[in-house]
């Protein structure tokens, strides 16, 4: 079945720019190969959209984002902002509110190894291999949208973490639902011993556990589970998780993948879905033409399976990345000490490959 | 130079009971052996007193502590009130107030691998090899101890994170001291791009760091060090961070170190210094003799070092752990696939090996 799909690209600041830009060729192709028609906008988030309209997020790019049927987003930060922690004006506000606006609550990111890249990891091979993860992060609630501010003078700060039942069951349902098509395991993270949010979020996913009797439910704490992320990955199968802990558990578990810069996630929810690299900004090397595009080349694939239904499209993808890998070709993050130097590509030139 | 000092037990809950006794023993060792005289006492906290007196902490155990010179704990918490979110009365609660009580708000998490346990990890040696970090978390603010409750009939739940100036200020003049002493890196954590709290600390971490200047500062956010914990140990050498990103960040770096069963703590501030492992509980092993008591072992050295200036005293426990480690004797979590089944011994039998 040919389809016609209006897609948004959005490369934000840094890496993204270079990174984004590979993985729109790669659904070009797929449109191509398969004869639908996708065409394309652009717009402006972060640090670029600041210096270009003064705000991280204009009204014109969440317009355009909502008419469109999915949006390919790069990364948004820049080094400027993060050294002066009294800006007013961030790029990250850009992201927090397309998240917000377009209703983006549950983040997948999906952890799987490629099997040519064991090597690759700082974690020993017989620890990894096989290891498959795919994390819900909560991505609309918790400490990064309550109130913040100071008081006594700007002596003291604080942040409201806050969440609702309701917010803790539409992404508790997605990830149980997602277990029952894997090995259905599930395991709730939170730190229920010592804040009052993660004991609502564990009586949600309590109360709801008997409606999904096919799937085992467990119960970690966050510190615990950063630990067994890294001593025993192949013990998760599906991890539901609030904002922040998800926030800091995806980017460890990127190093069983053996690099963020192979990661991709889908933000989904009630409107539009959103697909990006795990992976941020990246100023050090940007501009370089070193960043690994693979993240948004397997974010383009996210898109393809998730929004558009495209099965066959997202798997010709991910097999053309795994193809590339068999052929022995890496980018500098995802390489290892036996890797001959001319097998190490730079962004474009592995783009091809994958193409 | 003989000394009397008092030294209180707080055992705690689960292995905290068995683990703390082979700490004690070991203290005992030294002071026969250095001539000094060590009274002791002990007290009740976490699940095992509210069994006993109805709350956590009772009164008594708190003015134990104040009046003694120093405290080796073990650890609190208990299953029941986990798989109850709605529990008023919890084991934390304890350890929580201890904390508050006694201004103990600086925890030192030494996280330094013993050669013989390179093989342990599951991360790869060649990362691995002489990694040594020094954690300073924040222990009496944050989330932890902000308000917290529930809104809209029970519907939504909130919790307050908080930081202030001189919160931060002082335990960042400890980590900034203690960088002086090693490699002179600082690494400070947070999530300045999305919380005020993270901005205020990194705001105060700038504003000092002109007065070390042979200290080389770096700040991180959360995300990104938990990914680089585990792909590069060795670029660490201080880490300052909150409450809440210690409690994870350093129970993940616990992995370096091959296991939590080998991470010994330090909590100092206003008054008497507490010493506990960073291991929890873990009743799923209570009573079976199997756990490491090797943590607590350390904790002990820690005290001694930290708490009576015992420099010697505390090498010489140390020097004992490496040589039990050197003869291969191991607990069961430290162990790996190369180990002897008659080389892995018991919670009192590795303790006596230490003595
Ligand atoms: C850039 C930052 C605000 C963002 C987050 O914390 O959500 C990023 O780390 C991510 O994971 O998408
Ligand atoms: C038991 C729990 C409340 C505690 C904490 O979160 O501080 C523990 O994880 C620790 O690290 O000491």
């Amino acid at each position: 079945m040919m389809a016609t799909k209006h897609i948004l690209i959005v490369p934000g600041d840094g890496i993204g720019q270079e990174v984004t830009a590979v993985g729109k060729k790669v659904l070009d192709k797929i449109a191509a190969k398969f004869g639908h028609t996708f065409t394309y906008d652009e717009a402006l988030i972060g640090h670029v959209a600041i210096e270009a309209t003064g705000v991280p997020l204009p009204d014109e790019s969440l317009e355009k984002m909502r008419k469109s049927d999915a949006v390919l987003f790069g990364a948004v930060g820049h080094p400027k902002y993060d050294n002066d922690p009294s800006a007013k004006v961030r790029p990250e506000q850009g992201l927090l509110k397309m998240r917000k606006e377009l209703g983006l609550y549950a983040n997948l990111r999906p952890i799987k190894l490629f099997d040519e890249l064991l090597g690759a990891s700082s974690i020993k091979p017989e620890i990894l291999k096989g290891a498959d993860i795919l994390f819900f992060r909560e991505l609309t609630g918790d400490i990064y949208f309550g109130e913040k501010g100071r008081k006594n003078n700007g002596d003291t700060a604080f942040d409201i973490a806050e969440y609702s039942r309701f917010e803790v069951e539409r992404i508790a349902r997605k990830a149980f639902e997602a277990a029952r098509t894997r090995r259905k395991k599930l395991c709730s993270v939170d730190k229920a011993n010592v804040i009052e949010t993660s004991r609502l979020w564990r009586e949600v996913i309590q109360k709801i556990a008997p409606e999904y009797p096919d799937v085992e439910v467990e119960h970690q704490f966050v510190d615990a589970t950063a630990m067994l992320l890294i001593k025993d990955p192949r013990r998760f199968d599906v991890v539901v998780t609030a904002n922040l802990f998800g926030d800091i558990l995806t980017d460890e578990a990127s190093q069983i993948a053996g690099s963020m810069g192979m990661l991709a996630s889908a933000s989904v929810g009630d409107g539009t879905g959103v697909y990006e690299p795990i992976h941020g900004s990246a100023h050090d090397i940007t501009g370089k033409g070193v960043a690994n595009p693979l993240a948004s080349i397997l974010s383009a694939a996210l898109l393809l399976d998730i929004s558009f239904g495209m099965k066959a499209e997202s798997e010709a993808v991910i097999a053309a990345v795994d193809k590339v890998l068999k052929e022995g070709w890496r980018t500098r993050d995802i390489a290892d000490a036996a890797t001959p130097a001319d097998k190490i590509l730079g962004t474009d030139r592995i783009g091809e490959e994958v193409l």
